[in-house]
């Protein structure tokens, strides 16, 4: 079986490839399975899909800014099967806030990125998380790579198409599994959606429609320090979308693009950055896909898509904070969906990381490819020269 | 703020309040909330949410069974601020699983029962958690609170009225927090639900039905090892059902109770003992309630309430494994339903330790009471009455 | 084809089957799902399937209250097949209100009761529907099946257990068709979620658990101008929801029941009549059923019903006034359900008046039998019974 | 109250306003409001609310192809208020096929369209539907309107601006309601979503989403019988969109649109015309809307819209054929969307109808204003132009 249709499975009816879904990493949820009765079936001697069957594994981490600190390394630390070395940061407050918040105790090793040549030397050291801020991350992930590193990198993996190029070649040529953190692909929901589309469900693809609504908006700080394209929320917010459009198209190169928006925000307007943008795709296969973008949705973290076929429709749809439900005379009102990103890929973060640990094992190969990658960063490219020439594009 | 209004805030709009419905941890989410926007807002330095204001607690464990290495046994190692000194488990073959399972290393201490004076006596211990047969919860956790260790016991806190009564005696002696785990109460979906009846957006209660229907069906071995009622799934499965009714009630003495069922299955009807059964229970008040059991559901682990009220209706409801959708000729289909507790749950179970955390911090008291717990012992005994006599229970 | 099978084809996937239950007359649909793309695919004179084939149907009305102002004689007039020619209502009032709602022209006849023979006389009358007060029903029922007029009679058919069995009795006799007016047997949902059931979809039924909650309450006059059992609410609005438990059981007698409720409403409390009450049922083959009535429901007309089975569950949810969606960040919206059961059974009214249309054809046998209609009168007498004597009461 | 504000209430808790929703047809739910609780509450004839009130209207049909005699000649003989004089028809086996479905008998007068101005002269006549194909539109709306009597025409109201301009200016010129049939206005979900944003609960529009993927597919016929553009498809299925949209935006100018797409059936590819096209435009407002057609969808007739806004987000989503549910081990099923126009729009048809008779009776002036088409038909004249020459077309 090959390492993608692992991934494909989340729809069947049978309860071993279900459980997945609901659980939080997947390791563990083999052992959840036999232990679904809460109550002893068999002789716990004799059960074979626990994670007594691996090793620990010793990992390294460079970066500790804000996703490190919140989301990645939490995971790294809560996970039964991976030992953290050590952490590099140069700067000294992050350094400070990490082993505070995380409870790392005083003895817990930090360095610096000038120390790195020196901690991917090391023989006992498994694999390696890049999670430095972009400008960094092909050096970084080569760096690790090339001492035959297993290494997991926040997206992009790469400021350009060159150096995206330039890390996957290198992960190529040193046979060393390179993952490009676009969490999405690893949340059950998107999964089940694709999976549907993957196995023929509802026949060829004709129409996509992919949406992005950000919640809460970014800090203004952050959202002026991006490059200044008048639409760097294309560039920053919409590579998830064009991920998953690439990962459904199979990396298929468009035929044209047009991208259009709008600055709300006052402050954004002063910025001459675009708050809102709408990308409309045009493939050679017939295929039309649109993608839009926000940077504040007031009602919470809006994260769809849709896939309209020759025999039906896939769609990704938001989840909600709780099933809960009230009926009034009102009206009906359920809870809203989630604030953000943290919350809404909880999962999909956790997921993405057993994946990784999987490529590591070498039982999987990363679900996101060269290709995929190189593909995202010129529909990038297009859309913003779009919104900037003010007209249709088309790929060469 | 009183304890339980902690847990009474989950419908409400404002950001602060609600993304602990979608997260893992109650202590994380604080943080979480701050870094939301995944992108440095303010300097980590000044961040005061994190886990950094507390100190690691000391916890040991007294007994590693199914539900102790497939739940609470992770949740306490993945746990940040815990840190897990030693478990009591007298079964080797039982230590030596959750030694492997766990990854818990050559080096990590597991005891006997005999040694648990000489444990519980040391100091530096915080907490600890009582997961044996339910024979020994009353005796542990005992053990424990006479010397001031705060005790999670695993639900039911005693095999009878009799024993339950001591146990919270105990714990009001010698004013040390006894926490019973109906894990249910702390589930987002419950909690909103309940919420909505106690803030009194439905009115008074006039109705309350509740269904719990197991998936998968725990093994004939277990069922049949229960005590020989006719209707032992209404001890086993039914308290937390009783659980949540009785909170609704405010541990209101119930009227009347009657309750009837019937074996389907040809081996239970064999072992004499119902795998569906319906209660129907009146209150002074007016209340009606009924709770209606079943030891199989083919679909899912299906577990819901309502309450309707004299101005409208709370329901809590299924979550579905995700929110993929598929249109196709043949109609609407979406994912089913959790297949068994520990996924439907695993938040509550988070959400439970860390309650139990804080009320070892002294932030919050035990969200389960000693009333309510002895209500739910007196309403399984007179339902299992009820069953075993054919008519109509009074309530003294 | 049996009569009962058209209405079980309502989850399948084929065009032609699934267009009914969107639509509002089954004679029509036929004509609109050749209709469909509202464009001229087809010649008009080959069209077999319109009402062409059909010649008109006289009927006569007796009595005209207001179900049969607001309902009936409203569907009655709209169907393009029927040609009403006269309606007796000894009501003088009654009489120009009906003339005067439905427009009727100063031309129209009325007659009262004593023309009733002269008119049923009428070889050219093709059916009459009985829309009196339960009283007459089993009388001019009878006075009609004996002159071969198929009757539609409103439910219930008759007073008591011996006049429905006349009833019936009479219209097997004379072999004319005889209707009663359990609407909902004819709504859309219902019949979907029976044919779910009858077809095997959840295997073998173990649990029926029935909800109606009335909305808006009837008058108090109306409720205390009931029979006084304490429990009326029992005799007049469950019998929609016994009616649909004895289909979903083949008719099957009940082991036992037992009835609790309470009077919330101050004013019901007063007149010694229950406004809330339960019923739980047990079968000889197992099954477990519960009924929760109540005459006020605030936030819309409440009817569900859930059947669950050895193989899955099915359910029958209440339909939203549109399907009109907001995302707020106080939560989700959408619209309430409906208010009342004109708006709520609207097409079930008009499926059951193309029923009987086709019982008058001889191209269906009327869907609710005798053995149907005498255990649903049986099994309010018992549960009557229940209700008074506070205990379980035993079906012999 | 203005006419237009009679359709904002859908969303709104208190019942008077929301029964319409659920109901059929508007003024029948005054009555039914009352009859609600199917009981006698108020004496019959002191009712104000029921037809009584109104008089008979007498109208004249021109037109009997498919969509007249499927849906408005059945509306208008279901319609107690209504009296068809006769109906112009030109072709003979129309003309039998209307006589026969519609079971109108052999004595009711079918003309020809020669003998219009006679029947248009007559004084007792109330009013026209000009249901004939749309080159005659505006000739047989204007020789009603010169003659005061008020005009129900099928959308489009003309072929070209001219003729749009021309019908609506002979309607001012003569004081005379003309209104054009854009049905979805009159959709209960349509206008619940559409009062929820203009009354402000999702604050500034944003973003507008609209799909309209057609079925079952018309037949290739029809087709390629429209205007040869290679997008017929954009002005004959999208104008409902386009109506929609220029309602929510008050008919204001876009700055510009794009509109893609693609032939994906093979007798469409070789007809030169797409099945699938997308546009995306761009008011100077700053709304960026996107339209989404597909001439085909095997799961059923899919409307939606959504409209984003500053505050929140409304929704108009596809109602399904009935409320069942099914839970079964592979998932969660319910019944299919509307399988055509007919179906899903019904209620709108019957509201729309009302809504005429209301604008016939000076108590509402058309919901569809002559600027409203004017828009609507400048954006097709300039999609369609987008289309054929491949890039973004501005509006002057």
């Amino acid at each position: 079986m090959s390492a993608r249709s692992l991934f494909y499975k989340l729809f069947a009816g049978n309860h071993t490839q279900q459980i997945p879904v609901c659980s939080r990493i997947l390791t563990r949820q083999k052992f959840h399975t036999s232990a679904a009765s809460g109550k002893p079936a068999t002789s716990p001697s004799t059960n074979i899909n626990g994670l007594s069957r691996y090793r620990k594994l010793s990992v390294g981490v460079i970066g500790a800014g804000r996703i490190a600190t919140s989301v990645h390394l939490r995971n790294i630390l809560q996970h039964l099967r991976l030992d953290l070395k050590w952490i590099i940061e140069n700067d000294v407050a992050r350094q400070r806030f990490a082993r505070d918040e995380l409870m790392l105790g005083d003895e817990f090793p930090f360095f610096t990125s000038n120390d790195r040549f020196k901690l991917l030397d090391d023989e006992s050291l498994d694999a390696v998380f890049v999670l430095t801020p972009v400008e960094t991350h092909t050096e970084y992930a080569c760096d690790a790579l090339q001492r035959g590193k297993p290494v997991f990198v926040e997206k992009p993996p790469g400021v350009n198409y060159t150096d995206v190029k330039h890390g996957y070649e290198t992960a190529e040529k040193f046979q060393t599994p390179l993952l490009t953190g676009f969490m999405r692909r690893f949340d059950p929901a998107v999964q089940a959606t694709v999976k549907a589309v993957q196995q023929g469900d509802i026949g060829n693809i004709h129409v996509i429609s992919l949406v992005t609504r950000d919640s809460p908006r970014p800090s203004y700080e952050f959202l002026s320090s991006l490059a200044k394209t008048g639409c760097n929320i294309f560039s920053d917010l919409t590579p998830h979308d064009i991920d998953l459009m690439v990962w459904l198209t199979g990396a298929e190169r468009p035929e044209s693009i047009y991208l259009t928006g709008h600055a709300h925000d006052p402050v954004m307007k002063e910025c001459g950055e675009a708050d809102t943008v709408t990308a409309l795709l045009k493939y050679r296969t017939g295929v039309v896909a649109s993608i839009n973008n926000v940077s504040e949705s007031k009602y919470g973290y809006d994260i769809r898509f849709e896939v309209f076929g020759s025999e039906g429709m896939a769609q990704m749809d938001n989840p909600r904070l709780s099933s809960a439900k009230l009926e009034l005379s009102s009206g009906f009102r359920s809870p809203r969906i989630c604030t953000s990103f943290p919350d809404r890929f909880s999962m999909a973060f956790q997921n993405e990381l057993e994946h990784f640990i999987n490529c590591v094992d070498g039982t999987e190969s990363p679900l996101i490819t060269k290709e995929e990658c190189l593909m995202t960063t010129e529909i990038i490219d297009r859309g913003t020269q779009s919104f900037q020439e003010g007209g249709v594009v088309r790929f060469q």
